[in-house]
């Protein structure tokens, strides 16, 4: 069975070609730029990638490119559109309702328009790559939906509420959602079959990427998480704030006379470790001004660690302890110094980092000691396989 | 020494008289509804009170029935104003600025009035009631502020600030500072007693109250506290939020129309406990709610149970492990359910709840049992012996 994987954003749209026989990716690329006139094209099979400039008026027309990548030329893996099996769609608001992925019918299609009002910049790109899947692959293939706030819906209550005036949550539905659903999920799970025989294993994942976000998990079932309505809560990210004082909120947005639109702009885009080095929101840059001496590239590397390991320590307690610690994602795969960091920061729990093993970039593997009361691992997430999973069973 | 304990509110005024000989409290009182026709004047001494209905315009005439009940009638403690040495006043916003308690001087006065802007509601009846103990004591008299920031100074930048453009720290201040830091330095001083030898102790004081705060404190430092620029920020409270996703402050503020101002006063007194159950900001109406089986007053209580552990949770990371554990305050000193509730959330730590110990009422005492891996007291907070103590030592 092939499943074609689609995530589409505003201005983007990624997809992969999977062969769920050997979960194997066929292709993959991504369209950029969607709706300018200089998009970019990228697609990879055979171990090769082409890049090409095409004019992408709409996601229609980006699946246009995709169909032409997967069925002609060089980077051809399939004869026709007809060898796909059916379509997942990455959405990122699945509300309260959606506890689990599920083929896309009109009533998900009114489901996922309604709670736009929660994901704004989120949930309309998705009904798009929905619509133009549709009119490339024709009504009949199998669509479905796997959300990005699925997996935290096993959240309580206590966990999920704002402590705002109760009505909030029921005129709007403001409450905890989380989000990376997809990825906590599947590195937990990966993470449940290396702890082996522990059905209530008490497991915190570290999504830690240009967006970031960190997951208590108890049994398999989302115990906690830091992201809330939206994907600006929790702690800092590469360009969002994650949580303050709420009352910074109303503060800067009277002393600098910005509107609820404008102070999201600034706490999403210009926050972060953006915001407090002034150097960049990417890690690489940051590393590379520490070591010119730059405080303040300093200060938000400290900051992130400081507040990732707060989190850890509570999600401890939220647990009631921890059976295994997983980090995963772009920085969290791939950043030796804030891992060994976070370990050392928690050797009051007994933990102790394998040095040697958390400086080999690679694959999946644990970067803790023989003797570490409790083991952390680094375990590569891949969203899009448990999209293709999910999209298959429901076949 | 005699001094006089001043805290001054809006519309209220607190008093103290402490004889330092032996730290008693010679007389105290509350002047209620200053600037309203009705005013209310309370005054004990002797183990008697004396309440009144009396119009106070203003703090200064407030000041002229605190110097009666001292020197008149049956409540009269001293024969004359002279017998007082030196006042002390609670200030909430001492900035970055005072780590410690200082004698008022110009400069200082000219220091809490440009400090307003982060505490618009505190700071300047601080400063009103400062000119009254003046007009009413001549300007001979010393006068020592007492910041509830001061103590909070000793926090690293990775700790205080938060992940916004940093541009708005050195242009408005924005920052964490803390409060409630008076409290906290007593009691966890005061632990550190009952630890004896343990000059790095590493101590978490919960202030639960209808404010509240937690700070993390290690050898008698302040590492890291909940409350942020303002007074709302940490975990809910009796009618304050505490923090949540940011995002949602400009959501509710684009969907109800609000203000910054409205949507402050939203965060500050409708939310928190009285925001979620509906029933109360009080304690004891949220108990005797949930006797009756109300869903969201115990609601309520759950979330604030959960969100202090998660922050005791993240202050032991904070603090690489944990010697001691503090509750005081009106909630902390008179909660049994809620510190067995916490103390059993923290038995991944070796923690035993000394259940009949917890039980009683009274004064200071251990609540853990002998084999507890970590002690947690009830410390009774006295603020106010703290402000005569500097004031008296800057004397």
């Amino acid at each position: 069975m092939k499943i074609l994987v689609i995530n589409a954003g505003s201005s983007s749209l990624k997809y992969q070609l999977i062969d769920m026989d050997g979960e194997k990716v066929l292709a993959k690329g991504v369209c950029e730029r969607i709706g300018a006139a200089d998009g970019i094209f990228t697609h990879k099979a055979f171990g090769k990638a082409w890049k090409s400039e095409v004019s992408m008026p709409d996601h229609t027309a980006a699946f246009t490119q995709v169909k032409k990548a997967l069925t002609e030329g060089e980077g051809k893996v399939i004869e026709d559109l007809s060898e796909v099996n059916a379509i997942g769609h990455r959405v990122v608001q699945g509300g309260a309702k959606y506890d689990r992925s599920v083929v896309i019918t009109e009533e998900v299609l009114q489901d996922i328009d309604a709670m736009k009002a929660l994901a704004p910049l989120h949930n309309p790109p998705a009904l798009q790559g929905i619509a133009a899947a549709t009119a490339t692959f024709g009504v009949d293939i199998t669509q479905a939906a796997v959300f990005d706030t699925a997996f935290h819906q096993t959240m309580e209550p206590q966990a999920y509420m704002f402590a705002l005036p109760y009505e909030y949550y029921e005129k709007y539905g403001v409450r905890r959602y989380g989000f990376h659903g997809t990825s906590h999920r599947y590195v937990s799970a990966r993470c449940m079959e290396l702890l082996q025989n522990k059905p209530d294993a008490r497991i915190i994942t570290c999504h830690l990427g240009s967006g970031s976000s960190i997951a208590a998990i108890k049994g398999g079932k989302v115990v906690d998480t830091t992201m809330g309505m939206t994907p600006l809560d929790g702690f800092m990210m590469g360009t969002r704030s994650g949580g303050f004082d709420p009352s910074v909120v109303t503060f800067l947005m009277e002393k600098e006379g910005l509107t609820p639109k404008q102070m999201d702009d600034v706490m999403n885009k210009k926050s972060g470790t953006l915001g407090i080095s002034g150097v960049s929101n990417d890690d690489r840059d940051i590393q590379a001004a520490i070591e010119r001496g730059d405080a303040r590239a300093k200060l938000a590397w400290d900051m992130r660690t400081y507040q990732v390991l707060k989190i850890i320590g509570g999600y401890i307690a939220a647990l009631g302890g921890l059976d295994a610690l997983v980090f995963t994602a772009g920085v969290g795969e791939n950043q030796p110094a804030l891992r060994a960091e976070l370990i050392e920061g928690l050797s009051y729990m007994g933990m102790k980092c394998d040095h040697e093993a958390n400086a080999v970039r690679g694959e999946e593997r644990l970067i803790t000691t023989a003797d570490s009361a409790i083991p952390a691992w680094i375990i590569p997430t891949d969203e899009e396989m448990v999209i293709a999973r999910d999209t298959a069973a429901l076949v």
